[in-house]
C-alpha cells in the first residue's frame, strides 16, 4: 500500500538527537550528547507540594480544559518576570506553549511557504532544523564566532536573498556553540530586521543560565517595530518533563499564534500550567536558578578544565559564560560522526556529531558536547576517555 | 509593519468554540457549549495519589525528557487495552500525542499538500476543521444519519473526487451529532477506502462513553491494507487537563508521525505520561469509565427527556446511545447564531451555533448541545428555559 504523503514530508527525516535520545536509556553510556538539565536541580519537594495541593484541595478545573492561549495567571507570572528582566510585556502578550519547541513550529508555521528564505546561524539549534523542516524553507546561514552571529556576514547575506522572511536566532548562550551575541550587535541585528522586513525568531532556552557577567537585554526588548517573536522555556530552570514555554509577540502575531496554537493541541496541560503558576507564586524561581547556575558553573569549569587538560591543542572549543553545551572543533578531515560510531559508543561514551547542526554545508569536524546533566565523576572519567581517544586517533 | 504570513493563514480564523472556551468562565452562564466531561468524574484521589508518589518516591525522571514517542510503558498499556476491546496492536504501533487534537494535526500535515480533497461527515467535528485548515484542504462532506456517513454517498462523493487522500470520521458518537457509524457502513468504507486508496483517520474521542449497546469494531481493527490512522484520548474517560492521546497506525505511517511529533513539540509531558501509566497499571479504567457512563446516561436522559418536553415537534434532536452531544435541527429559516446571540446569551444560555460544523455548505438552523459538563439542576433549569425561549420565537 502506498501511502500519498505531502510533499513537505519529503525533508522529514529522523536526526541523530533523537537516536541519542533512545540510546539514553543505556546506563553505561556516559553521554554528552542530549542538552538536559540536571536532574538533581528540579525542585522535587516544592513541586511535590504544591501537585499534592492541586489535586487534594484545589477544584477539578485543573484537570478540566481551559484557554487555548494558557491560564491567564500564568501568562501574567511570565509577563511579570520578563519585564523584571527589562522585556517589558502584559498576560495578554504571552502565549503558553508546549515547550520551546512548539514556539519554533508554530512561528514558522505562521510565516513559511515552501521556498521561503530563514536565516539562522551556521551551526544552528538542530531542533529549529527539525521544526522549520515540514514548511519547505531554503536556508541562508551566517557566520558566528565568539560574539554570536557576524552582522557583517548577515549584512551581505540579505543583500543577496533580498526576499528572506525569518531570521532565526540563539542569541544566549547557543545551542550548539555556547556563544552569546554582543549588545552592539543586537542592536544593528533590529537595524537590519527593520531595513530587511525581516522577522526574528529569538529563542532564549539558555537565557538565564548565565555563569558570569551581566544579562544582556533581548533582542524582543530592543525591537522598535513589532518585528521579533520571543520563545522562552521552563524546560531548563524548572523540569523539562512539563513541557512548558512561552512566547510573546506583537499582538496581531501572537492572535495567529494562539489560533495556532489551537489547531496544534488545544492547549497545553492544564494541571502542568497550574503547577508552573503555584511555583512562580510562590517561590523565588531566580534564587533557584542562581543555586542552579552555581551546579552548571561548576561543571563547565570542570569540562573545560579537563578538555583543556586532555585534548590536544589541535582541537579547539568554545568557553561559554553560561548554557549547557561547549562546541568542538577536530581538525580538519576529521570526521566526528565515524568517529563517535567506531570510537566513542564502543568505549559507552557520545557527544552529538556537528554535522547535523549546518542547514547547508554540513561540516563534519565539530561535535556538541552537553557537561549539564552528568554527575562530576562520570563527567570527568568520560572526557578523559574522549580525550585519550581523541589523541590516539589524532596519532594514528 | 507588515508582517509576511504564510499563505496558510488565510484559511485560519478564531473559532466559535474558542469564544466560547472564553464565555465559559462566566459562573452565571449555564453553558451546553464546550464538550467537557463531567469534572466531577475526574479520579482526583487516585491522580493526586499518583503524582504524590511521581514526585516523592519516584526519581527525578519523570521530570525530565524522554522518548518522543512516548514512556514506552504507557504505550504498552495503550495497546494493551486496545488489544482487549478488539483493535490489535502491540507499544510499538502506538504514538503518544497531546490530546486527539495533535493526532489531527500531524495526520493532515503527514498527508495533505494545499487542495488536497478530505471527506467528512457533513457535519463534521470543528476541531478537525481547525486543525486541517493551515494546509489548506477543499472539503467533500457526506451525508450523515442516524446510523452515521451514508456510505452510498460517499460512493458518490469518491466518483466526483477521484484523487481524494483522506477521509475524517468520528465512527462512536459523532461530534456534534451523537451518531454511531454502523458495522454494516464500517465494512462498507473499509472496502471504499481500499478501492479508492484513500487514508481513513478514525478519532474515537467519545468511543468508550456508551451507554447502551454492544461496541462496534474499531474501523482499524478491520483495516484489512493499513490504511487508518486510529486516533483516542483519555480526555473524555481520565481528564483533559494533563492533555494525553495516542495514534496508532502502520509502522511506516506511524514512524513519520513520530517525527512530526518531535518536530511539533519534542514530546509530552513525561509527568503526565508517567501519571497516566501508573493509573492505568494500577486502577481498572473500564470499571472508571463504566462508572461515569452511568452518570452521562443519566444527564443524556435527563437531557433528552426535558428536550421532549419543552421543545415543540418542529425542532428535532438526535438520540445518542452514547458520547457528549445532542444535535437540534430548528425548522428552516431559523438562524441558530442570531438566535444565541439575541436571544440565549442574555438569558445566559449557551450552546454551539451549527453553521461552523459544515465544511462548505453552511446550513444555519442547527445547534450542537452537550449534556455532559453541567450539574442536574443546572442543565434542568437551562433546558427549560431554552424550551421557552425557542418556542417564544418560533411562535412569533
Amino acid at each position: 500500500m502506498a501511502i500519498p504523503y505531502a510533499r513537505r514530508i519529503n525533508g522529514v527525516r529522523p536526526s541523530a538527537i533523537r537516536e541519542l535520545l533512545r540510546l539514553g536509556d543505556d546506563p553505561e553510556l556516559i553521554s554528552f550528547g542530549g542538552g538536559y538539565p540536571d536532574p538533581a536541580l528540579f525542585p522535587m519537594n516544592e513541586l511535590s507540594e504544591i501537585f499534592h495541593e492541586l489535586l487534594t484541595t484545589a477544584t477539578a478545573g485543573t484537570l478540566q480544559y481551559t484557554e487555548s492561549r494558557g491560564l491567564p495567571e500564568l501568562r501574567k507570572l511570565i509577563a511579570e518576570r520578563l519585564t523584571r528582566g527589562g522585556t517589558v510585556c502584559g498576560a495578554d502578550d504571552v502565549l503558553i506553549v508546549q515547550g520551546g519547541q512548539q514556539g519554533l513550529d508554530l512561528t514558522a508555521k505562521l510565516l513559511l511557504d515552501a521556498g521561503d528564505v530563514v536565516i539562522t546561524e551556521n551551526p544552528t539549534f538542530l531542533g529549529a532544523l527539525i521544526a522549520f523542516a515540514p514548511y519547505e524553507p531554503r536556508y541562508a546561514p551566517v557566520r558566528i564566532d565568539d560574539d554570536g552571529m557576524d552582522v557583517d556576514h548577515l549584512e551581505e547575506i540579505l543583500a543577496r536573498n533580498p526576499g528572506a522572511k525569518l531570521l532565526y536566532t540563539v542569541p544566549d548562550f547557543q545551542n550548539p556553540t555556547g556563544v552569546t551575541l554582543s549588545l552592539q550587535r543586537r542592536r544593528r541585528l533590529i537595524e537590519l530586521a527593520n531595513r530587511h522586513q525581516l522577522v526574528i525568531l529569538e529563542d532564549t532556552p539558555y537565557r538565564d543560565l548565565r555563569y558570569e557577567g551581566s544579562h544582556l537585554p533581548t533582542l524582543k526588548s530592543l525591537d522598535t517595530e513589532g518585528r521579533v517573536v520571543h520563545v522562552g522555556s521552563f524546560s531548563k530552570i524548572l523540569a523539562p518533563g512539563v513541557r512548558l514555554g512561552w512566547a510573546v509577540a506583537a499582538p496581531e502575531v501572537l492572535e495567529k499564534l494562539g489560533l495556532l496554537k489551537l489547531a496544534a493541541d488545544t492547549q497545553s496541560s492544564t494541571l502542568n500550567m497550574s503547577a508552573a503558576a503555584a511555583y512562580l507564586g510562590r517561590y523565588d524561581i531566580d534564587r533557584h536558578i542562581a543555586d542552579g547556575n552555581v551546579v552548571y558553573r561548576h561543571k563547565r569549569d570542570l569540562a573545560l578544565a579537563t578538555l583543556d587538560d586532555v585534548l590536544p591543542p589541535s582541537v579547539r572549543f568554545t568557553r561559554p559564560n553560561g548554557g549547557l553545551f561547549t562546541w568542538l572543533s577536530f581538525p580538519e578531515g576529521f570526521d566526528a560522526a565515524k568517529f563517535m560510531q567506531e570510537t566513542l559508543l564502543p568505549a559507552k561514551i557520545a557527544y552529538v556529531p556537528g554535522a547535523t547542526f549546518f542547514p547547508v554545508h554540513q561540516e563534519p569536524n565539530h561535535a556538541r558536547l552537553s557537561y549539564s546533566g552528568i554527575p562530576d565523576d562520570r563527567l570527568l572519567h568520560g572526557l578523559r576517555q574522549l580525550g585519550e581517544l581523541v589523541r590516539r586517533q589524532l596519532e594514528s
